[in-house]
C-alpha cells in the first residue's frame, strides 16, 4: 500500500454501519479502497489533509441492486440496429443516476428476448468498475428468462420463452455464449427448473461462473429443493411470478422452510405493491439472512406517469409506484428506488437499521461471492459508501472513494 | 400447605423441561400440585417416604390438546336420544385413553351441528379436573362452527352452517347459552369473522369467558386483523380451511406477519399430512411463541382403518394417518396423537426439545389464561406430568399427582 498520505481521505464523525452501528468513528479511504491506517501513516503520527465531516450520518456500504431492467427512460432489453454506442451512453446515464439513490453496484437485467437481442446486448454488459464519471459499478448481466414458465411469464412475452432439450448447449446458443470458455457478461440467470433441460443444466451454468436463480416458475417444492441441490442459490422476486403458496405444496416459497438443504437467498421487491407487508415479514422472519432487496426497476423509474416500453411489451406507469402491462393489467416490474426499498423493508419487517441495510449490501454480495470487495466496510473493500440519515434517506454517496 | 410429609411424592433423577432442560433435578408433588420443599419438610431435614425414580427421563408438563373431535371410536358431536349417560361414559373412556399419549388436559370439540345437539351435549362438557380414574382434565368445550364459512367448511355439513344477524343473541340461542350469565361449558369458539354478525360479537364472546379463534374462513388479511383487534386470540388449524395464502392478500395466514397488532396464537395440525413440513417451519420461524399443537383428532384415532362417522358426515380412515370425507375425499380431521405431533414438530421445524414441548403445554395454557396451573412445572401448578425419552416418546404419565 502506498505511503502517500496526500491521497488518503479521512471521513470523521461517522456512525459506521457494520454488523452493528459504531458511533463516532472514522473511515480512511485510499485508491478507491477502505484502508487500515494502522501500520501506515497513522503510526507516524501523520494525518490526511483531506478530511470529510459526515456530521454524525450513518455511513453504510453502497447499495447493490441485482435486478434493474432499466430506468430514467432507458430499457436495458432494447437496442436498435447499430445503436451500440447509444446503448452504452444510456447505460452510463442509468448508472450515474442510480448513485443518487445510494446504489453503487447493479446488474442490468434483460427480460426474455430473442437470441439476436442477447447477441447484440450481452457483449456490452461485461462487469466494469464504477466511478464518478461512469456511475455505479456494473456487476455483469442478469438474464431473466427466456427459460422460464409459460404460465408465470409476468411481463415477459410468451413467444420469446424457450426450453432447452439439449441442455447447456441450447442455453449457450440462445445467449450467444461459449460452451467452453467462461462467459464474460452473464453473472446471474433466472430460470424455471421445471422447463425442459434446465434442471440438469444448473451445474454447468454454475461452472460457467453464473449464479443461478429460480423464478417465473411453477415448480413444486420438491422441484425447487432439487434445483437448490443442483446449485441454484437465489429465488427471483419471491412471491411474484411463482406457483402460489399452498400449505400442502408450498412451491418455491416453501424453500424458506426447508430443513433438508441450506436455504437459498431470495430477492424481494419491497415497494409495498408487489408483496403485502405481512407476507414480507413472514418471509423475513422465516429466513432473515437470506433477504436481498431488488428494485426490479423498469424504464419508467424516475419518469412521470405514462406509457413506456419494457422489452417488446407496452407498459403503463400509474401514479408514482405502479407499472402494469397495458394489454392485461399485470404488474410489470416496479419503480421504487433501492433506497426506498430499504426504508420500506425496515418498516414492514420491524428489523433494525443494520438488518435493513444488509439486505441491500452484505447479502447480495454474499450471493455473488464478492463480499471481500462489496457490501461491507471492511478493510480492503471498495470505497463505495452511502451516507444516510436516521430515516435512511440518502444524504451523500461515494463511489470508488470519490464523493459524488 | 399441609406438613404431612407422608403425602409428599418425590421424583428423583429428572431432566426437568422448564424454559431450558435442568439435568439431574428432583420434583416434589403433594395434593395434586407441584410444591416447593423449602419452608416445608425440607427445612426439618425430613424426606418423603414415597420416592419415584425417573431414571434420567425428560419430565415435562402434561400435554394439552385444544381440539379433540373424538377418538377410540367415540365422536364428541354425537349423542343419541336419552344417551347422556353413555356419552359421559364414552367421554371418560376417551379422557383416560388420552393419558397414554401424555395428554393430561383437552377440549372436547364439536363440529358444526344443529342447535338441538348443542343443547344436549354442551351441558355435559363443563370443565372438570382430571384424575387417574376419570382421565385427562376437561378444559371445557371447543365449538368449531356453525358460524363459519360456507366455502371453507372442510368436513362440516354446509346445511348446519349459520350466520348471526342479531349478533350475540343469535349465537347464544344456537348453543343454548345464556345471554346474561357466564356460560359454563364453551371455553373456545372457532368462528369466521366475515360471517354476518360475527365480527361485532367477538367482544361479547370474550366477555362471556370464551376464547375466540378464527378459522374455517375466507377472511382477508384486513378482516383477520380486525378480528384480532376485536379480541380473537387464536387461529384454528393454521393453513387448513382458510383462504389460501396470496402474497398480495395473505389472508388469515398473514396475521403471522403483522407488525400493526399483537400476533395471535395459531393451532397447527402437525401430522405431516395437513401441512407440508416446510410450510410449518415458515410459520414457526415467523412466530415461534404463537405455535400451539392440536391433533384435530377424530373418532378413528386409535382405531384400525375403515369407515366411521364425524358429526353427521361419513369419513374413511386410510392407513394409519389419513382420514377423509367419503363423499368428496376432503381431509376430515386427523388421527395423529398429540405426542406424535410434538415429535413431528421438533423434526419439521428443527426446534429444541423445550420449544417443541412448549407448543403443546405452555402456549395453549397461555392462550386460555391458565398458565398458573397448566403447561409448566412451576410451584403451585397441577402435578400433570409426562416422562419422555430423548426421542420424545411417552414413558410415563402423571395426572393430578397420580401415576397412571
Ligand atoms: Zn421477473
Ligand atoms: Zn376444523
Amino acid at each position: 500500500m502506498t505511503k502517500d498520505i496526500a491521497s488518503v481521505t479521512k471521513i470523521i464523525n461517522c456512525r459506521l454501519v457494520r454488523d452493528r452501528i459504531i458511533h463516532d468513528d472514522v473511515l480512511y479511504l485510499q485508491n478507491g479502497k477502505i484502508i487500515d491506517p494502522l501500520g501506515n501513516f497513522f503510526d507516524r503520527g501523520e494525518e490526511p489533509t483531506r478530511v470529510i465531516d459526515a456530521k454524525g450520518a450513518l455511513v453504510a456500504p453502497g447499495l447493490i441492486d441485482l435486478q434493474v431492467n432499466g430506468g430514467f427512460g432507458f430499457d436495458f432489453s432494447q437496442c436498435d440496429a447499430g445503436g451500440e454506442q447509444i446503448y452504452v451512453e444510456n447505460m452510463k446515464k442509468v448508472a450515474k443516476s442510480l448513485l443518487k439513490f445510494g446504489c453503487t453496484s447493479f446488474m442490468p437485467t434483460l427480460i426474455s428476448s430473442v437470441p439476436e437481442v442477447y447477441h447484440k446486448i450481452l457483449p456490452l454488459l461485461y462487469p466494469r468498475k464504477g466511478n464518478k464519471n461512469d456511475g455505479a459499478e456494473i456487476l455483469g448481466a442478469h438474464v431473466e428468462g427466456p427459460f422460464i414458465s409459460y404460465d408465470k411469464n409476468g411481463a415477459h412475452k410468451q413467444s420469446n420463452l424457450r426450453d432447452a432439450p439439449k441442455g447447456f448447449a441450447d442455453i449457450a446458443k440462445v445467449y450467444g455464449i461459449s460452451e467452453t470458455e467462461n462467459n464474460q457478461s452473464i453473472k446471474l440467470m433466472t430460470v424455471a427448473p421445471e422447463v425442459e433441460g434446465i434442471m440438469d443444466s444448473i451445474h454447468d451454468l454454475t461452472r460457467a461462473g453464473i449464479t443461478v436463480s429460480i423464478g417465473h416458475s411453477m415448480a413444486t417444492v420438491e422441484q425447487a429443493e432439487k434445483a437448490v441441490e443442483k446449485g441454484a442459490r437465489l429465488i427471483t422476486h419471491l412471491f411474484n411470478a411463482m406457483q402460489q403458496f399452498h400449505h400442502r405444496d408450498p412451491g418455491i416459497i416453501g424453500l424458506l422452510g426447508t430443513t433438508r438443504i441450506p436455504r437459498p437467498f431470495y430477492g424481494i421487491i419491497c415497494d409495498g405493491i408487489h408483496v403485502h407487508p405481512n407476507s414480507l415479514r413472514i418471509a423475513y422472519d422465516a429466513h432473515p439472512r437470506g433477504a436481498i432487496l431488488v428494485t426490479d426497476a423498469v424504464t419508467a423509474m424516475g419518469l412521470p406517469p405514462g406509457e413506456y416500453t419494457l422489452g417488446q411489451v407496452r407498459v403503463r406507469k400509474i401514479g408514482s409506484e405502479r407499472v402494469e402491462v397495458v394489454e392485461n393489467g399485470k404488474l410489470a416490474g416496479a419503480v421504487a428506488s433501492i433506497d426506498k426499498c430499504v426504508r420500506n423493508f425496515k418498516k414492514f419487517t420491524g428489523c433494525s437499521i443494520v438488518q435493513a441495510i444488509e439486505a441491500a449490501t452484505l447479502h447480495p454480495a454474499q450471493l455473488l461471492g464478492i463480499q471481500h470487495r462489496k457490501g461491507t466496510l471492511n478493510i480492503g473493500a471498495d470505497a463505495d459508501l452511502v451516507f444516510l440519515d436516521d430515516d435512511l434517506n440518502v444524504i451523500e454517496c461515494f463511489i470508488a472513494g470519490e464523493q459524488v
